[in-house]
C-alpha cells in the first residue's frame, strides 16, 4: 500500500472502492483502524481514503512538526497522488481539525466536512492540573480522558472499544509518547490550534456530530464551530461519546450516508 | 509496512508490540482489519502479527495459487522475516486452515493454536446445489451466507458487522471475484482441503473455538478438529457465529488470553 512524502516525512494511505471519494482522518493517537466499520462499507459506493496522520500508525514519526497545518497538506499530497480533485473530509477530533485547516488552505479540493467530535483551542478549556497531570503521569492521565470521552452505553456494551482507544495509546509502534508531547507543545498543534476567529471562511456543507458524553470535545465545543462555520449544522446523540464511529457504527454510518447524498447529489 | 515475496507472490503485513508472537489469519473474502479489536489489545504485551493472506486487502492476488499449504508457507516467511521462532496462531476459517496446515509443514514454528470455525474437506458437505449458486449468482450466495453464519444477536445488535463482512467480498480492491473461483476451484484450496486423516500429526496445544448460530462452518465440523487433533479443546459459544472476534469482540479475547497464559506459561 502506498505513501506520499513530504519534505521527508511518508504519510501511509489505503484507498478502496470507486466513486464520489470520502477522506477518513482519525482522532489523536489513534490510526485508520478506527474506521473499520465505515471504509469497506462506503468503497461499495465510494472511494475511501483513510490516511494514518504523521506520527500514527504505519506513517512517519517525526520528532517534531505536528502543526495541524502541515498535516493538512500530508492530506493534500494524498489527494495529489491519488489524482482527486474534491472530496468529502470526515474527521473525528484531531481529523476535524485537519479536515477544517484544509478547507482554509485548499478550499476548492473540498465537497464537504463532517466534523466529528472536534473543536479549536482546546487548550484554552483545559485546567493548568490537566496539563501537570499530562507531564506527571501520561498513561494515567490518557488513560482517564478516554474514561471520561466514552459512552457509558458503549463501556457497558463494548468494553472492546474501550481497551482499543487505551491500547493505541500504549503501542509504541502506532503511538510514541514523544509525538504526544511534540504535538503538545507545538504552537500550532492539536492544543494550541486556534482557528476561532477564520470558522467564518470555511464556505462548504459541513456536518458537526457531537457526542453527548464526551468529556473531551463537549457539546459546547462542537456547538462553538457550528455556530460559526456558515451554515453548518449541529447534530448531538445520546449515548455516544468522542468516537461515534466506533461507538455506533451503525448509526454514525446512517448520518454519513445522508451527507452524502446531500452532498453529492 | 512490509511484505514478503514468495515466487513473486506479495503478502502484506503489520506488526506491533513485543512480547510472545501472536499470529492472526483472517476468514476467507475478508482481511487484517477484522483483528482490529485483537491487534492492539494484545500488542500491550505480545508481539502480534497481522497478515492479510494472498489474494486479499494490501497483498498481491495472483490468478491462481491458492492452495492452503501455499498460504501457511507465506505465513513461515513473514515468520522468518519476523526472526520470530514460534508463535501462537490464530486462525478464523480459512486463517484456521493455514495454521493447521502450517502446524503439518513446520511444526517447530507453532506454540499453540486457536482455531476459530473452521474445518477440513468442508466443500464434501457442501450441497451440489451450493456450487452452482455461487456460479449462477457469487454475490447474492455470498450475501446468503452471510446471513447464515453470523448470529442472531449479531444482527441485531452489531449490524455494521454483517456490513462489513458483506462489504468486504464486494469491494473488488480486497477481494476481486477471480481470487473466489480460483481458491474454489483449487483441488487443495478452501474448500476442497482436506487433512482429515493428518489431524492426528497436529501436537501443539490446541483450542477450537466455535459458534452455536454458525451455519459456515457449524460446531459439527469444528467439534471433528478438536475430536481429532490430539488433546485439543473444543469450546461452543451461544450468540455467536462465524466471525466472534468481531461479533463479540470482549469474550473472544478473554479466551485468546486464558490460552495464552495457558501456553507461553
Amino acid at each position: 500500500m502506498p505513501y506520499i512524502n513530504r519534505g521527508g516525512v511518508s504519510t501511509y494511505y489505503e484507498t478502496y472502492g470507486k466513486g464520489f471519494p470520502i477522506v477518513f482522518l482519525h482522532p489523536f493517537s489513534t490510526n485508520g483502524y478506527i474506521w473499520t466499520f465505515q471504509t469497506f462499507s462506503f468503497a461499495r459506493t465510494n472511494q475511501c481514503v483513510v490516511i494514518d496522520e504523521r506520527g500514527h500508525g504505519r506513517s512517519d514519526k517525526p520528532q517534531q512538526g505536528y502543526a495541524i497545518k502541515e498535516i493538512a497538506a500530508d492530506v493534500v499530497a494524498v489527494l495529489d497522488a491519488l489524482k482527486i480533485n474534491t472530496a468529502v473530509l470526515v474527521g473525528n477530533s484531531i481529523g476535524g481539525m485537519i479536515a477544517m485547516q484544509l478547507n482554509l488552505d485548499a478550499p476548492d479540493r473540498v465537497a464537504g466536512n463532517v466534523i466529528l467530535s472536534s473543536g479549536t483551542n482546546l487548550g484554552a478549556g483545559m485546567p493548568p492540573e490537566a496539563a501537570q497531570a499530562f507531564q506527571k503521569d501520561l498513561v494515567g492521565a490518557f488513560s482517564g480522558l478516554v474514561d471520561n470521552a466514552i459512552a457509558a452505553r458503549t463501556k457497558r456494551e463494548r468494553p472492546e472499544v474501550v481497551d482499543m482507544i487505551k491500547s493505541v495509546f500504549l503501542v509504541e509502534e502506532n503511538f510514541p509518547h514523544y509525538v504526544f508531547f511534540a504535538s503538545a507543545s507545538d504552537p500550532a498543534g492539536v492544543f494550541n490550534w486556534n482557528i476561532s476567529d477564520r470558522l467564518k471562511d470555511i464556505k462548504k456543507p459541513t456536518l458537526v456530530l457531537a457526542g453527548e458524553e464526551d468529556q473531551a470535545t463537549p457539546v459546547a465545543a462542537n456547538k462553538f464551530l457550528a455556530d460559526n462555520i456558515p451554515g453548518a449544522q449541529l447534530k448531538v446523540f445520546k449515548d455516544v461519546g468522542h468516537f461515534f464511529q466506533i461507538e455506533r457504527p451503525h448509526e454514525f454510518n446512517a448520518e454519513l450516508q445522508q451527507f452524502l447524498k446531500q452532498v453529492t447529489a
